[in-house]
């Protein structure tokens, strides 16, 4: 597996590049929020040259973090989400901040977001016997953003002698460590609906890791 | 498992709805398409009872297909996505089309979509042996956005004697069934970027369906 972000892909700086058939005839902001920006695009295709209009909402990348202590139980977060009006269980995640003096030194970007995402939502960090494996990225709805979340395991991980340390934008209702069982109910009855935790379950799963 | 939507999540044609401390202040929409709406929202929450703004992207609900075919192998599509400026592999999938005369029969709407879609996408329809087993929704990225997915299995799907009847707007590129060694490696690698996939593959491992 490489985890590094493929050239071809969006990176957390810059909107989907030009390749092997992908072109951008046009572009045209019509919305322009903090979080979120939305574009009227047309792009030429591999199967459509002349071009095809499109709709494309433009996010951050994330990282998402399935985080195992050393008990071997699995870190979820109950998160408030206003746009579903639902407090929901998630494998604690959190957005790439690119900084202005940033490398390109993407491996040592995405692995400060983990741990600093994972010590302000769940009040767990890296011990003494911790390790970092990544599992790959994904889309969270390519059919309208290029939003894209980069899947790690963070194995081993110990409680922080200060706890969470929430952002005041979110609202974190709770966290707790779950069994491998317990999660897999979770998953099995439909009751875990996020796809940042399906998606990470799945590769996990997929590669025997559970 | 229950698959029936929860009256507390969004249904296909209405926004989420206010309840148990969730409570929309105020609404304004800032772009209007026909894929895509954007909303200003001011939403009460349980813990936060004097609102919180939130800029929320309001999509149709969808349906996701695993579908395997009486030889047992799962078909994917290989699809165009102008968000990304990338053709990958995906189970088949498409967005709710709520009736005119709806009558409120969620089950026979989802059933009718599945069916509908998996022949338009892939050419197979249901057989005589074939069964759909409802595996729950999913959201495809909470933090923004209302979408969600209905995932089904179709199992023991046939080809039908027409082929595919593709949707002239996407463009799909190719359909494939992959042994289940196939999807498994695909997910494992990190081959699979699709959240529909991964979140369908996680259901069926995790009620070990697969």
């Amino acid at each position: 597996m490489t985890w590094l972000p493929d050239p071809t892909l969006p990176d957390p700086n810059q909107p989907a590049a030009d390749h092997d058939g992908w072109r951008t005839l046009s572009r045209e902001l019509q919305y322009d929020g903090d979080y979120v920006k939305l574009y009227h695009e047309i792009v030429a295709t591999p199967t459509r040259p002349g071009g095809q209009d499109w709709t494309v909402v433009r996010r951050k990348a994330a990282v998402v973090i399935a985080a195992r202590t050393e008990e071997g139980k699995w870190l979820l977060v109950c998160q408030e989400r206003i746009a579903i009006r639902q407090t929901i269980w998630e494998f604690p995640a959190g957005q790439i901040e690119v900084p202005g003096n940033f490398s390109g030194d993407y491996q040592a970007l995405l692995e400060d977001t983990v741990w600093r995402e994972l010590r302000e939502e769940t009040g767990y960090m890296a011990g003494p016997e911790s390790s970092l494996t990544a599992l790959g990225m994904f889309f969270s709805s390519a059919g309208f953003t290029d939003e894209h979340s980069y899947i790690f395991l963070a194995d081993k991980v110990v409680p922080h002698a200060e706890g969470s340390q929430p952002d005041q934008a979110e609202a974190i209702t709770g966290c707790r460590a779950f069994l491998l069982a317990e999660l897999q109910a979770m998953v099995a009855l439909g009751e875990i609906f996020d796809a940042n935790t399906l998606a990470s379950y799945a590769r996990l799963a997929a590669t025997r890791l559970i």
